[in-house]
């Protein structure tokens, strides 16, 4: 069983990117960073955005409105973000504070800015196999993974479980585009799917997505398969400090068994997340240059 | 064995669209249908547009540019339909003759009058379940094939043959859709799935869309399971006049002594398409009235 290791991997896109917007001519890339409020969770990601941001030599621009900020003025600053020439992509981090319309904003910042991938437009260029968009950085991060780790979906039938927009759907969109690499046979199953098993053992790649603490059991895998373990769930675990414990949607101890090559909760899919984020500024700024 | 009749089907729409559209205050949706020239196939399908668009109470502009249109002019075609108010919805008749490039030109269609759904904001709102956007009519007619004749895709296999972005990817994304209806669990299969008859045989509901003359054949099929056939292909057939017969993705013949309920090619999925088509327009005039 291979372990694919997400800080690893991460670690060299990190160091990939640093090279390539060093060799970059004019400015830097510029990443505005939008944080309303001081949830605890917000502000850790945010920190992480900017610490990777600065490590690869793009700008981070932190911006921090009052929590009370009223919906018209944050649209009015996302509309400035969009005008702006020396900003090429825009994070407005989520969650929003009530009573704020977080749908609404994230559907102000402009497509071409847009590099957490939740525009419509990039979604439906996913479909579209138009490479001009932005991909969302989990399904984005997945599929660096499986390409890094040696996977390549071409004739393989790549199971997929949750249906979410942020992972299931791209991730869905991205295995089956005619690319190098992906060319898979596609399940999407989902909370209403009648015998879950059957499908997931039927996967040379599994992807599990579905937000359930250790759902997928080692019967219910394949044997040689290739697990990836997109979840984040905290169960109860007296043994630690803060009481809990991150699981994946994976059992990884049985899992890992059969599997024979599998992603860690944490240290999996999870680092992959920010490099992407990176990754996409950098294509901002040179669509931008274009 | 129940014939899922695309004629009937459509011809009960066809009187819903009437009666809704002679309840609409106001002035009546209008199509404009753009047609450069004469190919018999396009004269054909534009004709039968027309006269099902007069037959509804929709009125329909048809426009055909000479042959010999620069690019551009045709460009400016589109921008002066897109910012006519008077028009509800737009259709380029495919394909356009070279060296016009129609993908260009189908992309220059503003999405809010893009009734024939190739927009990319129309494809991504499928996939966000948006429904303020236009679902391209051969998927739509398929949606629609289900529901009419009583199939719920709740709880089902759905297995889609085919990945194209006109049927396979977003019947695939509507019918992974939470709404009622659907909900299915999906497989999208293609020219590089390795074991197709292995997913076919899975299927509770059997989507077709490969065009591959008579691919799926009885042994393919789970008994008891609904298919519906998109194809429409030529094969050759010297007791007809015309030298050829239309025949489906599917052996009719062999697969409808398996499935339960199945389309006839023709008069299964091709009636559809042109009532689709038309319900998309009405729904532009509402939003456009909105």
């Amino acid at each position: 069983m291979q372990l694919i290791d997400g800080n690893a991997i991460a670690a060299s896109i990190i160091a990939e990117l640093k090279s390539q917007v060093a060799a970059l001519p004019g400015r830097k890339p510029c990443l505005a960073l939008v944080r309303v409020g001081e949830d605890p969770a917000s502000v850790s990601y945010v920190k992480k955005k900017e610490k990777t941001a600065a490590e690869i030599g793009i700008e981070s621009r932190v911006i921090l409105p009052p929590v009370t900020i009223a919906q018209a003025e944050l649209e009015k600053l996302i509309d400035d973000l969009n005008a702006d020439p020396t900003v090429d992509g825009i994070l407005v981090q989520s969650p929003l504070p009530k009573p704020l319309d977080e749908l609404a904003v994230f559907r102000r910042i402009a497509a071409h800015k847009d590099v957490d991938g939740f525009h419509t437009l990039n979604l439906g260029k996913i479909a579209q196999e138009d490479d001009t968009g932005f991909v969302a950085c989990t399904p984005a991060g997945v599929m660096e993974l499986l390409a890094r780790s040696g996977t390549d979906l071409k004739g393989k039938h790549v199971v997929v479980l949750g249906r979410s927009l942020i992972v299931g759907k791209p991730v869905a969109l991205l295995a089956l585009q005619k690319k190098a690499g992906a060319n898979g046979t596609v399940t999407v199953c989902h909370s209403g799917t009648a015998d879950v098993a059957a499908l997931t053992r039927q996967a040379d790649v599994l992807i599990a997505a579905i937000g359930r603490a250790e759902f997928v059991k080692g019967d219910m895998v394949k044997p040689g398969a290739v697990v990836i373990d997109v979840g984040i769930n905290r169960v109860a675990d007296a043994s630690k400090k803060t009481g809990y414990k991150l699981v994946g949607d994976v059992d990884f101890a049985a899992v890992s068994q059969v599997a024979s090559k599998i992603t860690p909760v944490p240290g999996g899919v999870g680092p992959m997340t920010v490099c992407m984020l990176m990754q996409n500024t950098l294509k901002a700024r040179r669509l931008a240059a274009a």
